[in-house]
């Protein structure tokens, strides 16, 4: 279930946020986190070929200090993508600005940005509000609210997870925006993972890598993958807990912020009626198990079908046919809710009413078993509803 | 430009239709081809690993007869899939109840069945209907026209294509139903091929295959395969026209039969405002022209931005972008109609009118440039409109 819950606020982070006048409607629009001297970082981007600006800057400011990033500067409203050399020019400046002023490398200094592609960024605005910016910066749960509320885009509302460390002695908190690509021309997941355990880059690379794999890796709503998705996880230190003293728990918490923060984005996905978590079991490993998820969660069918809170399992089998995976259709086992309603790839006696209303549910739950192994895999997805269609068939350029 | 026009009729065929009572509107529902002593034939399935009985009974019925198939029975309303064990049997007592009335092996009697999905197949009411079916068989426009409606399931009109071959002393004429998997449980794309020309089993294969290529497996409505898919071809050699003495014409011609069909069938989709000639060019090879066309007329994204004729170049590349293709998006171009929207991955200046007018056409043309290689493709897609959520999200069962 999604719980955003009470936010412990991790020491060694301050957040501002501004209105640069990049967003049309004049809402919050500029955004930045400072960190501590003390700080690591580690993140993951889009694995999309066209990349923004800033996914490119953000790698190399990261692989240049060797995962020592010291603050992070967020524009909502431009992508930055599509934009050639002078978006990287564009990007690089206000990195390079925002350094001078901190007293800090430009390399030091992490970009993202969210919103319409193939749009110069606005660059002179941004580096015009930078000393507001930053002399506003704070570490109450006011400056990291105004934080999450300046990243969005089309977003609902700010997503927050946060979950304690030692009973309270450390945290970890998450902020992010986005519902995969959903929005004309507009981008983008941004995932922000901050915590003041001590831990070296590398410690944090493989925490992050694995937590993402079973929450940002395992959600789907449209199957379209954004130019600009990044999850950055900085670690403060400021805490003095280390992570090597700390591990099971922590890479447990983080785990369990980015599974929230994921469900939040889901919820939070354009149109959606119904999240639907589908269960994929008896798979030879994990990777047929996503392969099966991924085919079935974009079968335009099948999520049509939940649209209409119809058990229509037919779809759901052709989808898994034709995942690539060679499973023999005589050993699926389709199941709504605690109902099976296909049994060894047949039709079977169900209660269809039942089946209708557990699929009528803001949460459902869809299970396949495939009969070929040991692994399972829980994956989030959506329906496709006609509000998806109308959002995104406005006519917008 | 879909073209059904005049229709040859091959010689060596007959056809008929009749009403069994399969579907709910009483309409035709069971037809039947019957082909001369001489005929050839080939065949291309569904390569959905789960597949519908008649799909394994055609398939097994080619292999023993080394293709010399006789006549064709099909039944619509009801798909005959996921019926385990008992549609199989039922599958093969109407082939062989069809074959004992028509005196012929039950092997060289190919099934094919669409409609829904899970429903036990009506083995009695087919089999009741046969001998009518059979003693209405004959060879005129008015017999093949019936045959082509009663093959229907959710289409809103038949669908046929004919060339003449040497003048008109020959012929080859399709039939086809079908638009990907669109509607609730009913699945199934099918194409008859008849020609009068006199060709060996494995000559027809590779022509076929060829064929197809160009057509059936360069579109895309909403890319689920479905369970029942079968292009059938048969040849009477009534003609007494060698195929070897004709070959490059047929070829060509049966290029052309197969185009009209696919042309029709992406035309009859459902909810379908535009159809979308997609143009690939400048990649490697064709396998890759092919993966970044399937990328883009799958992406929810790009195909309700067309849906609104909104010309959102940033979609297209992302999906080009996560194609799996190593592209390099520096190089790709993307126009609408003959004007560029985006040069070397960047936006450029264009008559954003014109690009719009050009999508609000019945058939437009959106061209992609990878800068890759000397390889191109045409692939035929649709946009995704709110009518064909509405359609698919109608609670059936």
């Amino acid at each position: 279930m999604i719980q955003s819950g009470p936010v412990f606020l991790p020491k060694g982070f301050k957040f501002s946020a501004v209105k640069a006048g990049i967003k049309a409607s004049g809402k919050l629009d500029l955004a930045m986190i400072i960190a501590g001297p003390k700080t690591s970082a580690a993140a993951l981007f889009t694995r999309n070929l066209v990349t923004a600006a800033p996914v490119e800057v953000g790698r190399s400011a990261l692989a240049k200090t060797k995962g020592r990033i010291r603050a992070v500067i967020v524009n909502s409203g431009n992508a930055n993508c599509a934009t050639g050399q002078p978006g990287i020019r564009g990007c690089k400046k206000v990195c390079a600005e925002s350094a001078r002023i901190l007293d800090l490398e430009a390399a030091q200094v992490f970009p993202s940005s969210t919103g319409i592609i193939g749009v110069p960024l606005p660059v002179d605005k941004i580096i015009s509000h930078l000393n507001l910016l930053i002399s506003n910066a704070g570490p109450s749960l006011e400056h990291l609210q105004q934080f999450s509320e300046a990243i969005l885009t089309t977003d609902s509302k700010p997503k927050l997870a946060s979950v304690p460390l030692r009973s309270g002695r450390g945290a970890i908190t998450g902020v992010a925006k986005g519902a995969g690509m959903i929005h004309p021309q507009l981008a983008t997941m941004l995932v922000y993972l901050l915590t003041d355990v001590a831990a070296k880059p590398p410690e944090l690379k493989t925490a992050l890598h694995k937590a993402c794999d079973e929450s940002f890796n395992a959600i789907s709503i449209d199957g379209d993958t954004s130019t600009n998705d990044t999850v950055l996880l900085l670690a403060s230190g400021a805490s003095e807990i280390s992570y090597q003293s700390v591990r099971n728990e922590f890479d447990r918490a983080l785990q369990k912020v980015c599974g929230s923060l994921a469900e939040q984005i889901v919820a939070d996905g354009e149109g959606v009626q119904h999240m639907v978590r589908l269960r994929i079991e008896q798979a030879r490993n994990r990777t047929e198990a996503l392969q099966i998820a991924r085919a079935i969660s974009h079968s335009l069918l099948v999520k049509t079908a939940w649209a209409g809170a119809d058990p229509n399992w037919g779809r759901i089998l052709a989808a898994v046919g034709r995942s690539g995976v060679p499973v023999d259709p005589n050993k699926i086992f389709i199941s709504v809710g605690k109902q099976v309603v296909c049994r060894r790839g047949m039709a079977c006696v169900f209660d269809e009413r039942a089946a209708h209303q557990e699929l009528s549910k803001a949460e459902c739950e869809v299970g396949v078993k495939v009969g070929r192994g040991k692994a399972s895999l829980s994956f989030l997805t959506t329906d496709l509803t006609q509000d998806y269609v109308k959002i995104n068939a406005d006519y917008s350029t």
